[in-house]
């Protein structure tokens, strides 16, 4: 069994909840039939929307130091539980010695299994994840719907990065509600799933809250994470 | 700012839960104002109750083992998410290099600082540490009292290693009508103070089903790490 390498601290909120979603991937009866995980939560890594957007570092070099931490401590299998993140991806693989699996691709082969009945996401995530194209780059064969600049700004990015927000620590009615009517912006305009773009979505917005499928790639990386760990 | 090393494992659960307690005692508004973690979760580590009870191979190399894998990946001080395995940390404490944060002692400050009218401890932990004698070594100020033998047997290690016990996944009403039964008992006797003393027990008992102060070592040791790692 290979050893699984959770690349965190973005954020820590966020990873705490990737480890939890991963240990559920991950049944066993005994604490010794469970896999082996290394959780790396650096949050002094740069904010990566921020750079995206140019208003901050770019956060490579730091991610790069979070996985050469993960390799000498002996993973062999790496996920990042940042969507955001992903836009780095490819800079990070083609800098590192580790094998990382992509929660973008994760989703895609889930759509192609399971939801072959959606043609159209709606993307609750960062202006950041906007900005960069990342599920139109991943996802080309869907349609890809976003929350007009406005409601990207007074509900989503409220909802993730506000004082009342999940980063601050808050997942309860005020995120949700903020989510609820971006998401149902998103289904009134067309979407037939409401992707939880950026890993603190699902925090405060849950399945029950919506009426279409509520897609979490978060997930769906958990799932692909343990079926590589349990093959090699 | 040092980085906290958490050597878990033991079981997956519990260092879940201490990654949460742990974040719970470091707030911060933003990503980048938390600490850095790094968790070492390790399942294959040998059962500590069973070494101790002359049942199984030792723990001692395996946990030699993560906390190496911590020390390279550039932890500084380390906790472990595991009251059982206190027993052995003088053993670990020897052959490593890193600084350690034993739980025990970080809830010895705890009872001088804030629980100064409490004199005896009602533990719920696993045989193993009731055998290991690890409360009573380490405050020998309290008396501390068990469950007697078969309470300790069908509510105690029920609770945690039954096939509906904690350590299979259950945290619902099963663990915790047998832990609060095994609670009752020891106010019966004379306890002041209940000790959540296996990582696994707070995860089904609750202050709110007991009419004494619950004392969770694990939230003491969080306390302590987090205090440690800011001064440094």
């Amino acid at each position: 069994m290979k050893t699984i390498g959770i690349l965190g601290g973005m954020g820590p909120e966020a990873t705490l909840e990737f480890f939890k979603t991963l240990l559920s991937y991950d049944p066993a009866e005994r604490d010794q039939d469970h896999l082996h995980i290394i959780v790396e939560c650096d949050p002094a890594i740069p904010d990566r929307t921020a750079h995206i957007l140019g208003k901050g570092a770019d956060p490579v070099p730091a991610m790069l130091a979070s996985a050469e931490r993960l390799r000498v401590a002996g993973a062999d299998i790496v996920g990042i539980p940042c969507m955001t993140a992903h836009h780095f991806l490819p800079r990070v693989k083609e800098n590192s010695k580790l094998h990382f699996v992509s929660a973008l691709e994760a989703m895609e082969q889930a759509l192609r299994d399971t939801y072959t009945k959606v043609n159209s996401l709606g993307i609750l995530a960062t202006a950041g994840t906007k900005a960069a194209k990342l599920y139109e780059s991943a996802l080309p064969r869907y349609a890809i719907l976003w929350p007009n600049e406005e409601e990207q700004k007074s509900l989503v990015m409220e909802a993730i990065y506000g004082k009342e927000g999940i980063k601050a620590g808050n997942r309860g009615e005020i995120p949700k509600a903020l989510l609820k009517r971006a998401a149902r912006s998103l289904i009134d305009g067309g979407a037939q799933a409401i992707v939880a773009g950026c890993t603190e979505v699902p925090l405060a917005l849950l399945q029950r809250d919506i009426d279409v499928p509520l897609l979490d790639p978060m997930h769906m990386l958990a799932a692909a994470l343990v079926r590589e760990a349990r093959k090699g």
